[in-house]
């Protein structure tokens, strides 16, 4: 079996199985919270097996026999640092370079090679986590953290599935009376996007969610530099649908940050795609083009309702995202846990508080929320809702 | 008006009434397919008109600001060589080089340095055809134009969404829980197929579509060669999808050679597609690794069940496609035609029959046909649908 | 050994072998030309084992592992079939489809999917013929085809560099005083160039390369379609140089008509290169809209007077190329050969007196020659070279 | 005039006028560090013009016509926050966000659709300045500034044209007979380079660019993020000759950091090359599996000879760069520099002990020199110079 095969196999059991004791182990204490000093051996295990399997990769010297392959690996070695990270056995805020010299050698040596940041990101756990008679790649073999992935996987199939009928829609023009199907196939795969999060909203276990399958996703070290954690909205769909609808625009300062902070975390292809549909006008903008001299034009009455019915849905899901999901497994039992342990509980890094804040600013642009502090297309929206009223 | 805005402005007003008016003498006669020495001076304003207008866009000697203005403009020039072959104003059977010399200069230029054979493509009237206050480009301004264009275009997107489902479980794998998702998304998008086909089936009128629509999509010269007619298939969904599923096989001779001689006629994005897709293992062929092993696992009883649900559905089509449309609407009207003008009646340039031999072999590898003498997966679909009886 | 790896020695060695055996027996004869009938044994074993060979590779029915495997198996698999169409076992005027089936779908399959024509190019013999231990790809083992490759890919070479040189002017414009080390560059490469033109003009054994390599470089049939010969121009860099030095033109429907013809030809990212240099202002263009305005400013002499060496060097190696190599190693020997084997001697297929004619329009093209027939640069020239005298 | 055009023109123009200005008045102090308080009139000046022409180009939301107009923007808006940076009216030390929020917002959103760090980058400066009647971009008139600007440049291409000759080599195998064009093309191109650092070594004037022309490269701040300065090493070539050398290895941390560090200030295209160069097998990595077996083979002993002739060529630039440019243009004048200015003085952030040390790496690596302590091929290189000696 080759260096890179021995890895994957080592991550699909072994390593889920030593992740998931562990879990056992914690979840089971007063203070489900408290990591260090509990499961020695089990964490010693892990570490060395790692190890061993990493050299011989490193020594090799080479990245990869192609794209899948490399991007494969790269999963591997990300996960390995995301459990060590997990389980506090390396930790940024106290480290100023990480103390996994061989992994994040061949971590940035892949990453680099394959234009990501050099950490496992959603495409690993998401859409690319190949799987082998049936098993994908994961943290632990818990109920909880399959039901997560899956579903999350799910949704992002739905966004980029209303992407795609959205980008086809550029080299239409927003009056093409072909855009029907187009719309109704957006509508229609946003609202799926609304079931898997309601399915996840009332299955997922709050506690199981929280202590046993968030904390793999924190921020880590590789080399000197700190990469934040992954980010179910790492790939260009989401932000193709803000863009295309028009809901956001890239020459808002908050919202380049954010998708310029974004795009290491996406694959090579999804880089692409986010930037192109980054020069494109918007649906919204070109609607109002003629909303003074067309608003009678069957095309404009049909195709206007169409897109409204398109933002509705993908407002909604906004919403429940951020009022349910959000809410409810994490800032929900952030609240009751013990102060000590508050640091760090974000993926992505910043404090709680801020992290919802720019939550809630991204739910209001999307819903077009009457917010006057923040770029929101209420007042342009509103235009067009009364010019079909 | 740059010149390319003044030749787009005509193409859409001017040329496609120019074009209606002959269609209408055309078809008011005994012998609709009498063309020549009809409306001679509507045809001299077709060919001065255009020459004006192309002469200033050639003396410019640059290709583009960027692809889609290069695009649209040899949609532009591509659509004009087309009516000119329709009215018989030139004939690739009696010429060995275009008569129209700056038309054809303009069109090499603007196709080599895009990547796409010189001529009008699928493209320019279907995904990629620009609506301007809900009107899109057309030769003519007939109804049957109109319904023929944009189901076909519907069509085509249903097929593409299809494919984006099917290609999305490359990297999971044929086994992934979350495979069901998509597999559900391929078969509704066929479904949604399946409709508009219906519907052209029973709207479209037979003579006006065969008399007056038909005749644009023949063959012509450009320069020296022969470029074969614009073809529906011509975008990279359709092989897509017979690959993913494993209808079709790359390295089966007469599958590679259609792909092969598609490909220039597909946008440079959809032959990148094609050419990734052809190095994928099939679903077909994966599930079939696992189909003495794993028979009773739920996820290929799951897996499998989900992926004859979308055979099913595609078959469904290519019957459709075959036994209803090119029946009623070519080789129908065909049969009752004058000899003396059956000649280049096919848009893609082999004589009927042999057109309507190579459109039944692909309806049978799609619908894996019980057929000895072509590569049809049938044996192994029966292979695959015993295992979960 | 893999299938792909076994094939590749068996070129490498025992198909050079025999391809040389028989080339001697070819070249001992009185008419030297007389092929069929000799051999026939070596011409068996030539076939058969070719097909031993390739049979399991088209069952795995999967093209490649990456770009260089899949181009490193097309260029073996089009060298056997080149071969084959030398030794007369095949010739495209009396088939319609080559006799080859296996060779032919495995070329169509690996071509399509890499994007090239189905057949071997000069990149498999030039830029890209990888050497194992000093040894490279040739079809026989004599000193003059060694010679040949060699000689050729070292003038490619060369045209690549000067290419390179003039590309990375675009971004500058034709007025930037940095552009010195560029034209610099380009005439020093173009020189290179020529040396090779007159290594080879005195060094190639005429009957050696007219009898026992050219022949190689036939056109045959892949499947149904005929592939014009490898030409060793197939590369972007040539008309890179033809381009932006603006010594010809893409909107001249000869040029425009070459270069969309030898696309197919050429690798993937050397297509993309051509393409992209399609679009850009040549450098006599941009010097000329400043002949009236800046002759006495020191950047125009400056930029002027290197641009012309750089026009020079590449003049002067047209005419090498034609006036010698041409002339000396086609076109005389062609002349005192047996009209009996006079069709098929040009690579690229058509008649003799055509080709030449055509390479006479480049030549001229080249070196800006006063030709009122076609669209030399002759005038805008003299008129540069008049602004600095 | 577009806005985008009026920019530009301004940067040409009054922008470097302005930037001139407040450097003779810098300059003429005795504490010519001193920027704080001087010129307070001209800063403001430069400060309302920019944000004046600024405005309605982020007001149209729109990033590019094009790869070359968004780039050119790029450069554009980047000098301008440079020169903010420069003359202390922006410190990314002392503030948490860049106080030029339109300028942000618009760097950031031409930035991220095009693939690069928000700021402007060596390309703008040097590969990709474009000249407009000679005129090209630049901070100020001053002499040294252009000499500094017009050197690397022409250093820059002439690294590129050693690695292009040295990239072309990889489908060859080291083996190659051909290679010989190559290795003489990369050395040649190496030796010119030393040509090039040696007339600056010789012209440019200490303090004016220590003083003038060097603290505009700087990092600055673009929204939140601080992004470090323009590097003359910011393009993919410098670093295809280390690794297809095999003299720095992708794989190794330091190396691997650094590569991926500097990816974000390179062009697409160049990020693409560098990328595509991690994953080759290194000259001399192939050359020495031959070492043993091969020693005396013609191919072996020609090749290493070449081989050995451009690592010569190139480490004695990597000497010369490090021991005359950067000693006597940074380091010695930072000696004498005022305590109280040394924060900042180092172009990529670092202190300069830090820039130093770390610059002495990659001089030791590229000589091969003899260091136990870091990654550097000494001994692998002494075996081969010994095989052939
Ligand atoms: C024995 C020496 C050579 C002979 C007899 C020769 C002959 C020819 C012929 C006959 C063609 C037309 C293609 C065809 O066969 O249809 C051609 C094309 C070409 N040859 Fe050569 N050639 C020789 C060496 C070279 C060398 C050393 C180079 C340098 C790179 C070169 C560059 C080209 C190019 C660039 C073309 C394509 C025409 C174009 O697009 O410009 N040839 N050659
Ligand atoms: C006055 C002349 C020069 C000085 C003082 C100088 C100084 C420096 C310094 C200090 C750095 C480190 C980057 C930083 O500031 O953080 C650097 C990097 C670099 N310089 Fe120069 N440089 C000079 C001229 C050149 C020239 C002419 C070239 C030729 C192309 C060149 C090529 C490079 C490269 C490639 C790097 C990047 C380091 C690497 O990745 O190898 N420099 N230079």
């Amino acid at each position: 079996m080759s260096p890179d095969a021995a890895l994957n196999r080592w991550i699909r059991h072994d390593f889920a199985a030593i992740n998931t004791a562990l879990e056992e182990l914690y979840f089971a204490q007063g203070d489900r919270a408290q990591v260090e000093g509990i499961g020695t051996d089990l964490k010693a295990e892990l570490v060395r097996r790692g190890e061993e399997l990493l050299a011989p990769l490193l020594a090799e010297g080479r990245t990869h026999d192609g794209f899948d392959s490399a991007l494969e690996l790269l999963g591997d070695v990300g996960m390995y640092l995301g459990a060590l990270r997990r389980h506090e056995l390396t930790n940024p805020d106290r480290e100023t370079t990480s103390p996994f010299a061989t992994a994040s050698a061949l971590a940035l040596h892949v990453g680099v090679s394959i234009g990501m940041a050099p950490r496992f990101a959603t495409a690993h756990l998401a859409t690319h986590n190949r799987a082998v008679g049936g098993l994908r790649r994961s943290f632990t073999t818990l109920h909880d953290e399959f039901l997560f992935i899956d579903e999350n996987t799910r949704g992002i199939f739905g966004l980029q599935s209303a992407a795609y009928a959205l980008t086809r829609l550029v080299p239409l023009g927003a009056s093409s009376p072909v855009a029907d199907v187009l719309f109704a196939e957006a509508e229609g795969a946003l609202k799926g996007v609304a079931a898997c999060n309601a399915r996840l909203f009332e299955t997922l276990d709050i506690d199981r969610f929280f202590y046993c399958v968030r904390p793999y996703y924190k921020p880590y070290r590789v080399g000197r530099q700190v990469y934040r954690g992954a980010n179910a909205g790492d790939f260009a769909g989401i932000n193709e649908i803000d863009l295309m609808l028009g809901l956001c625009r890239a020459s808002d300062p908050y919202y380049a940050q954010l998708l310029h902070e974004k795009l290491p975390y996406m694959l090579p292809a999804e880089q692409l795609r986010l930037r192109e549909s980054m020069s494109r006008r918007s649906i919204l903008d070109q609607l109002l083009d003629h909303v003074e001299t067309d608003r009678d034009a069957p095309w404009f009455v049909a195709n206007v309702r169409a897109f409204l019915g398109v933002c509705d849905a993908f407002g909604a899901i906004a919403a429940q995202h951020h009022d349910q999901l959000v809410s409810r497994f994490v800032a929900g039992p952030a609240q009751t846990m013990a102060p000590g342990h508050m640091q760090g509980i974000t993926a992505s890094g910043p404090p709680l508080e801020a992290l919802l804040r720019s939550l809630e600013i991204l739910r209001d642009l999307r819903m077009a929320a009457p917010r006057g502090d923040i770029a929101s297309r209420h007042d342009d929206m509103a235009r067009l809702r009364a010019a079909i009223a």
